[in-house]
């Protein structure tokens, strides 16, 4: 994946709604430094609350590339959004997407490109040969998020303990496996896009030797437990050879997503397969704590959850996006 | 993957030796109906045992499909190799290969096969859009090979159950899912090269329902003890949905294949990791037994290697290709 050039200028197009721009949500939350404007069409009902810009007033701002923020139903490029993306592309932006319909598969989008100079930047797919993992020990310290399910707040967990850790002065990267985290921070690894020889080869790849004290803050992807993805997961594992896990949980949830008739694991499952299976890579890797997404509890019940997951479990349990990561990064920091 | 017409003419080439033609071999010890006859160029060494034959005498035998069944350095097809392969097209065979050279990236080879209407086979790679796997239960029952380390024999260990099974009028086939095991039976999945998120929905696909006493006998891939490749055998154990799982271990090695420094797991930790990870999809999964694969050790010292895993594991164990898949079936049959 080359490295997407900052800052951006947010294409929220015609987004419905809020939700519907939640990559540009994203950016603006954990990359407010990247996210200069956004550009709205007629009728877009998403509001980042940045200043509103045409391309040339954008241009003027600084703006080296036109992430599309936006997803719509089936993740196409529509008629509507091509006539602002090639005239970006001619005022001299990059674009960058991570949508099911590839910017490289839009002839006029390749040619309007190619004809300026431009780069397109696909992110649903990988743009690099990734080797296969050698399991050999890198330098610097990581740490791996997984969950009990797939969608239980991995990505936000890993930004949250990146946040606290610059706040205090550590080296700390998050490094991104998804779409919408590599559009966060500008380079990543599309792990679900990956060929199944190389997934672990690319997390490997993502997270190289590095300073003794700096920690790779590493997004998880799907869960052990989840049928359909398990094994992107188990590349993240294994490729990421983590010192840390962080267990992520959501408690309200009936079953596991997407696959009624299976149930979520009980946390100590997910810490014991998890902590087997990350020993193979790294002997020393513990679990140093819990991250609950309580967004379904009121704060009081989630107040009274993460204490007696605490208790339960001997370990710090937070909701680090609704009450801070300090408990995690403190056991981080403590390794 | 399109079923590969049958039966095959082996194309042995220019072999320097026996070994190079281990997938020839695989036919026809697993699939001799299969194999007609084969096709040896000027200084080959390596030798089935069947009756040497050029493209008219493969022809009139019946053969349908010219497999190469060699493997040189790099994986290449030679241009003295691609001679012989445009006039096979000519003469009206289908071409199936499983080497990293695709056929299909060889315009020649595109050409005449177009123009006579015959088809290429690569099974290096899917030629299936595979869906996401949905966790549904299947009827029917799968077996699993699982292994301590990649090479230790799960390809054979299901090939001989397979013969076994059928040995005795069970219903069972063997499902390849690797290339020289799609060769030899002219159908599977190549799961390497399967992108990760469908890497479990393909195990699915190449294992749908069944007769409930029909048995899939499913080829394991590398081992969730391999750093380099564990994604792959976690999305067998997960869409693979097996009944049983059977250990397969080489008792001799000194490390996991092409990682110094990583030891092998005790048959007991495989146990222990792939019946808790199997479960998830399958509730019902039991481990069955024990496959050693003893070539490297003296007739004496496998028997009794194997009576001493039987007493500490409480399973049948056997060397399958030396001494028979009776226990395992006999165990499978159990179930």
């Amino acid at each position: 994946m080359a490295q997407i050039e900052t800052p951006y200028l947010l294409f929220l197009g015609d987004a419905p709604d809020q939700l519907a721009a939640k990559v540009a949500q994203g950016i603006k939350d954990w990359r407010p430094e990247f996210a200069v404007g956004q550009y709205r069409m007629e009728g877009c009902k998403a509001d980042m609350g940045l200043p509103d810009m045409n391309l040339a007033t954008a241009k003027a701002a600084g703006c080296r590339t036109l992430v599309i923020g936006v997803a719509n139903r089936g993740g196409i490029i529509s008629p509507a959004w091509k006539k602002v993306l090639v005239a970006a592309l001619e005022e001299g932006f990059d674009l960058a997407s991570g949508l099911h319909n590839l910017l490289r598969d839009e002839p006029e989008l390749v040619a309007v490109a190619q004809a300026c100079g431009r780069t397109l930047h696909d992110v649903r797919v990988p743009s690099v040969a990734y080797p296969i993992a050698n399991g050999v020990k890198r330098t610097g310290k990581r740490m791996l998020a997984v969950g009990t399910d797939c969608s239980v707040g991995k990505m936000y967990t890993a930004l949250c303990i990146e946040k606290e850790m610059r706040a205090r002065g550590m080296a700390a990267d998050f490094r991104a496996t998804g779409q919408t985290g590599i559009l966060i921070t500008g380079d990543g690894v599309p792990l679900d896009a990956v060929i199944a020889d190389f997934m672990a080869g690319s997390v490997e790849y993502l997270t190289p030797d590095n300073d003794a004290e700096h920690w790779d803050l590493i997004e998880g992807q799907g869960s052990l437990f989840h049928v359909s993805y398990s094994g992107v997961t188990m590349a993240l594992v294994h490729g990421g050879q983590p010192d840390a896990l962080v267990l992520c949980h959501e408690p309200t949830r009936p079953h596991m997503r997407g696959l009624p008739g299976y149930t979520l694991p009980s946390l100590e499952a997910l810490r014991d397969v998890a902590l087997t299976l990350a020993r193979v890579a790294n002997p020393a890797c513990v679990v140093v704590g819990i991250s609950v997404n309580t967004q379904h509890m009121a704060e009081d019940e989630a107040k009274a959850y993460l204490a007696r997951l605490e208790a339960e479990m001997g370990l710090p349990a937070t909701d680090p996006f609704r009450f801070g990561a300090e408990k995690l990064v403190d056991a981080l920091a403590a390794i």
